[in-house]
Parts: C-alpha cells; structure tokens; sequence
C-alpha cells in the first residue's frame, strides 16, 4: 500500500500493529516473487490489517463462498468444468479453507508454493484466465461488502481497502 | 457492483445518474463480453459513477502516469523490454489516453477491440500476466489514492471503489 497520509493514520496502525508478531513475509525460494510484493507495494503494516480482518472474514466465508460459485453459475462452460473436475461441494470446501489461508498475513514459501499449485490446477482443468480473473474481481466486492464496509472511518476504509487490493 | 444497501444511496445516486445519457454498453460483435460484465456486476450506475471520476482522472493522470512507469523500474526486465519496444514516453501517452477513455463510461465494440489490441500487443512483447497484473494493482490502487480518496461521504466512498473495482 502506498501511504501518503501517514501521520492522519497513527491512531488507527496502532490497532492493526498488535498483529506484528504474527505476520510476516519470508520467501527463500521463490525470490523474483519479491520484486511482485513491492510492485503492489504490499507491506507489513498491510498483511497486518489483513490479518485483523480474518476473524471478520470467516464469519462471513459461508455467504462469501456461496454467492461466488452462484456467480459462476451465470456461465454455462464453467459449470461444465466444475462438474467435470470435482464436485460444488469439494469446491467450496476448497475454496472456504483457502481464503482463511489467505488472511493469515503469512507469506512464506509454502504459501506461495501452494499459489503455484492452485494456477496450475486452474491451468489443467482448462479455465480461461479471464474467467479466473471476473471471479476474482468478483471474490474482491463481496469481501469489500461483507468485510471492510463494516468500516465507519473512511481514512480507515481507505487503509484496508489498499491492503486488500 | 452489487448493492445491498440500496436505499441509502439515493441521494448520492442522483448525481451520478445526470451521466446516464452520456454511458452505456453497447456490444453486438463480442457477446461472451456480456457473461464478463454480468460476472464482475458491473452495471449502468457503475458506468455513471466512473464517468463523474473521469475529470479528477484527468487532473491526476501526469502523476498516476509517472508513477506507474516509476514503479516499474524496480523490475530491470520490465525496463528492457520497455527500450526493446518503444519509449518511455511513447509508452507514457498511450496510457495517458488508454485511462481517459477507460473513464469514459462507455463500452462498445470499438472499446472491446481495442482492449483486445492492447492485449495482443503485450503478449506480443512477451510481457509475463503476473507483471501485467502487478501493474495494474498497482494502477488501482494510484486512482483509489489520488481520485477516490477525495470523496468524504463512505457509502458513497465504496459504490465508488466498487465501481472501479
Ligand atoms: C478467485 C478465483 C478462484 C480461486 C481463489 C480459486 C481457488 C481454488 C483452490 C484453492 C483450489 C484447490 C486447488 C488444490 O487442489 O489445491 C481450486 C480448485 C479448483 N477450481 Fe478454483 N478458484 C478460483 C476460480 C475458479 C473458477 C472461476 C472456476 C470455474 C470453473 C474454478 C474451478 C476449480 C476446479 C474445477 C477446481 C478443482 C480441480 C481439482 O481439484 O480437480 N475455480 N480453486
Ligand atoms: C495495467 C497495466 C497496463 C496497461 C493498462 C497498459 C496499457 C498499454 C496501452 C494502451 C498500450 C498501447 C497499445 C497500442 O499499441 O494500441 C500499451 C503498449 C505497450 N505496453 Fe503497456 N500497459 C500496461 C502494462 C505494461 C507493463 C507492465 C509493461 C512493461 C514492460 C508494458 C509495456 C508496453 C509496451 C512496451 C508497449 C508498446 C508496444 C508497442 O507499441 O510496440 N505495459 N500498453
């Protein structure tokens, strides 16, 4: 996240900083994946906000999980895939465990080893990337509607919004 | 965008409605665009919304511009293949005119097939996705900053984000 308001927030960073132990970024084996965390200017105080939206997050995953494959359900060729490879039910267990993962605020390289994995599983069943990406777009809106609008600060709202995007 | 708050925006959403004559989707050559559109909720509201930010865009975009090539230089290969193919500042005014546009609210065929020029034109120089994708966080997040974060009122603060999004 680029900061350009920084001495506004220090009230607020204190809340997030309590996560500071239990965040972090450590990548040994994959480090051209570096130059990607500071093109999207992903920081620790970041991956500390986002951890302290993961209790939020899962709260709300079930709805999240359901609208996104409801969503999916607008396209034909993608319940063809879905069906073919697994069942919805699988999916959303999958999908449900993965993006609590996600709010870890741990990069590490089992993390991203596993990122690997799930591009190549999308890969081999044949999904087209602008499909992963409009469900991605998609998985963003209904965390910014279920999560961060609970948010009654905007400088706040702007912080968690830049950390997520 | 989805809205689940819908009566608490009707004040705010008469003002970006005086755009609805100036925006529209209007595709007939490109149909499977339509199932994209529907997947991400982008609606006609979401083009009025964009279309009201497409002045402040302006303002910003020297600066938007400038940083993202900035941003880019962290990445020697993104630099090599930028000489490779061009100029920075060839390269600058493109996308200078590329965001006017996208602001523009309108999306029809000719849109659609520029989009796919532009995409053609990046695979062509043998720009890797993630780098793609990185930069265009890293865009998002620019206009979040420098246009979004004007906006005092946070309902109408995230039908803003979400129509970008
Ligand atoms: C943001 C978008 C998406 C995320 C985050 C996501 C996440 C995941 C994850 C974590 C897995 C498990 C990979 C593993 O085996 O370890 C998975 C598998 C799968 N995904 Fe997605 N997914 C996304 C989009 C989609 C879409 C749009 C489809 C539509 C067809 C899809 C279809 C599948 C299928 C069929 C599998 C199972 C493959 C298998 O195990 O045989 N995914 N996805
Ligand atoms: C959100 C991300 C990006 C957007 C919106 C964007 C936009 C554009 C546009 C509108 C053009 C003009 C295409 C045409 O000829 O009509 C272009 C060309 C080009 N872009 Fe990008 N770009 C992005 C990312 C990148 C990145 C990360 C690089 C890094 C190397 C890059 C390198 C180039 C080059 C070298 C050309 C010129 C190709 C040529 O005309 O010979 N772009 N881009």
């Amino acid at each position: 996240m680029k900061r350009i308001w920084r001495n506004k927030q220090k009230i607020d960073s204190i809340d997030y900083m309590q996560y500071k132990e239990h965040v972090g970024i450590n990548i040994r084996d994959y480090p051209s994946v570096l130059n990607q965390v500071d093109m999207i200017h992903l920081t620790i105080e970041d991956l500390c906000i986002i951890r302290s939206l993961q209790e939020q997050v899962k709260e709300h995953l079930t709805q999240i999980v359901g609208d996104f494959y409801k969503n999916l359900e607008n396209e034909p060729s993608l319940i063809k895939i879905i069906k073919d490879n697994g069942s919805v039910d699988r999916l959303k267990k999958t999908l449900h465990r993965h993006m609590f993962e996600m709010f870890s605020g741990t990069i590490d390289d089992a993390y991203i080893k596993q990122r690997y994995i799930i591009a190549q599983v999308h890969v081999r069943i044949g999904l087209q990337p602008k499909w992963y990406m409009s469900a991605f777009q998609d998985l963003l809106q209904s965390l910014i509607i279920h999560v961060i609008s609970n948010i009654k600060n905007i400088e706040q709202y702007q912080d968690n919004i830049l950390a997520v995007t």
